[in-house]
């Protein structure tokens, strides 16, 4: 049987998550549940994304991803079903699917309309959680909706690219659990742009010319232990999602600080990379 | 096999939840517990009473809710294990099962006489963790406990109706992960008493005549979507536990405000429903 | 099959848990996976290792713990795979071994090999997620890796014993859910040293003399309920763990205050107990 996954901004104290669960359990016995992240900030479609783009493709083929971010069923809110590069996704028709999906074409998409043939004031979750059920039994999507053409797109997400083909204007879209701040700007876009020329990276007071590997690139493993001042040193690398990223090392925004409280690298803040003719 | 949740103080950073999973999994191979809550405030029987009340009946009939808040064995903190609505409850007889039952009768209700039997200096889980690795056997009660008759009540968490019948003076029981303040106001107390007459809700500076179903029955769809401005406007609605709650539209307490922020509406805060005769 | 334990410092919010259990089950379909903890302190071993000792032994022998704290793998971080008290544990030979096992002699230990038949650019976990994989199938550690002898000690987290025998100079080293400050003098060392004898505790302004067994033993259950005034009062216990704890009674830091809040015990704290000759 697929897994299911879910994606909420519920967090992790009040009763629905454990409500959702219940519900599938109800449906489906012994089916593996497995929690993305309930800590997505209330109402953030942008970051909901950035997490199950990054965790989604783990998962073997054929799992469903429950998306439970500003998903109240509304005539200008509709529900939909889409399969995706072998994954369903199940979540409102408010641009997060969009953010997701980017380049890549669904297989299979539809509207979702059971709404009516639930009886329960949680609407929202039960058209997933039934539509879900359903997939994991191997039902069809047109069972559960109508086939659809387009979904609503979002904008301002993308970094912008100056007419001269030299500046990338990126800005920081998540802070992950270490303090770092992560961009829109992804190797892709880089090299595109940059096709192997040298750049500066500009983000509020700080400058870089050098995108490392790894964190640990930082360090120079010839000099001896003590030598070595690093921790909490500023580094911009690209993350293991490909996204362009400011970090200090070994970072911690209680203790050494981090590239968000160090730099003042919040979410929105600009990242500006300007290429130099070669 | 019957589904094992757990409902707790714990938090998710220490040792203990972990250590409660590991020993069932040690008595029961496969089987599959889901977290309600961890983030109950530390001894708050209130909150984890609001919780498990609003998940519970979403698992299946037969599930076994383990409820590890203020639950230190003590002469006067007996342990007790009850079948309600289907459901198995094992907790502490300290109010909590009270405030879960309101007006249902327990189908069996037990004192839990195992301590002795386990050698641990971790009593309290072990002996919840024992009951209901039991009860998913296949064990009956009677095994575990001897039968009681009472369990203790807990006072001042039901709203007061003036003795005219005009009002009713709740307050305010639990903040939810949006910032949205939730009332001891249920709808049906709120029924009962008002018989549909006019109403004023006053919430300290804030009034509202108006009670919505849904968020989105703030917006009239009517009107273009650049010229709404709901977003952190505050309305009152039954949620989905049919309970009174302060809500902001989209709320968010770290960006528009919310309910509890904004109206200073947090945990005890008095809220008033005035009727007038019609 | 045996069950596969998570603790890390990736925090709940991240994709990167999702993306751990994603790549588990894509390997292993069906199998139990168990988070431990994910709110361990940024590249904090010593936290680690206090959260997940306390915690293995409740789980089935055979149980394959991934401990993902400070594991970019690098020439002086290498990865290894222990087999230790019936447990597998998967970890970066970082410290964080040495603080678990302490006693303990290793069954198995071996530096995992396995990076370089890992294509990707999140080699750390998938090192981790292969090698706990391939010991839930059955494969011997030999296969994923090669024996070694020695690994990494940490030093000063032990307490000091002063000459005199009279004295154990130990510190704060972890603050759990509910405020509560435990120490790293554990039961075996107190009473080692203290061989029965008097003693006073000293923790910066405050002062014990007796150490209970139970949170409960504050109380004096012939006084009347509304004649105690326990709650928020210090105790000193040993706790679940065997170590010694400074806690207040129903502890909460927000409301009540705690050990760490109102004795100002915060991690790194000195406590020390002299013994009084006798």
């Amino acid at each position: 049987m697929p897994i299911i996954t879910l994606t909420t901004d519920f967090g992790w104290k009040d009763p629905y998550v454990g409500a959702v669960k219940g519900a599938i359990y109800k449906e489906l016995e012994g089916i593996t549940i497995v929690d993305i992240s309930h800590e997505v900030a209330p109402f953030n479609i942008a970051e909901a994304a950035y997490i199950i783009k990054n965790a989604y493709h783990s998962f073997p083929d054929g799992t469903i991803h429950i998306i439970g971010v500003d998903a109240e069923h509304t005539p200008e809110n509709k529900h939909v079903a889409v399969l995706l590069n072998s994954h369903y996704f199940i979540c409102a028709d408010n641009g997060v699917l969009a953010l997701i999906m980017s380049k890549l074409r669904p297989e299979k998409l539809v509207e979702i309309n059971i709404h009516d043939r639930i009886s329960s004031n949680f609407t929202t979750l039960d058209a997933f959680v039934q539509t879900a059920c359903h997939i994991a039994r191997g039902g069809t999507l047109e069972v559960v909706g109508k086939p659809i053409n387009r979904i609503r797109a979002i904008h301002g997400v993308i970094p912008k690219i100056a007419d001269s083909k030299n500046v990338i204007h990126g800005q920081v879209i998540y802070i992950d659990n270490y303090g770092n701040s992560v961009t829109n700007i992804t190797k892709e876009i880089f090299d595109e742009i940059g096709k192997g020329r040298k750049f500066e990276i500009s983000a509020r007071n700080e400058r870089f010319n050098k995108i490392f590997h790894r964190y640990s690139d930082l360090i120079n493993f010839n000099d001896k232990e003590n030598k070595r001042d690093v921790d909490g040193k500023g580094l911009v690398l690209f993350n293991s999602s490909d996204h362009l990223e400011l970090a200090t090392y070994k970072s911690n925004p209680l203790t050494v600080g981090s590239a968000s409280t160090l730099f003042g690298l919040q979410i929105n803040a600009p990242v500006i990379i300007t290429f130099v003719e070669s």
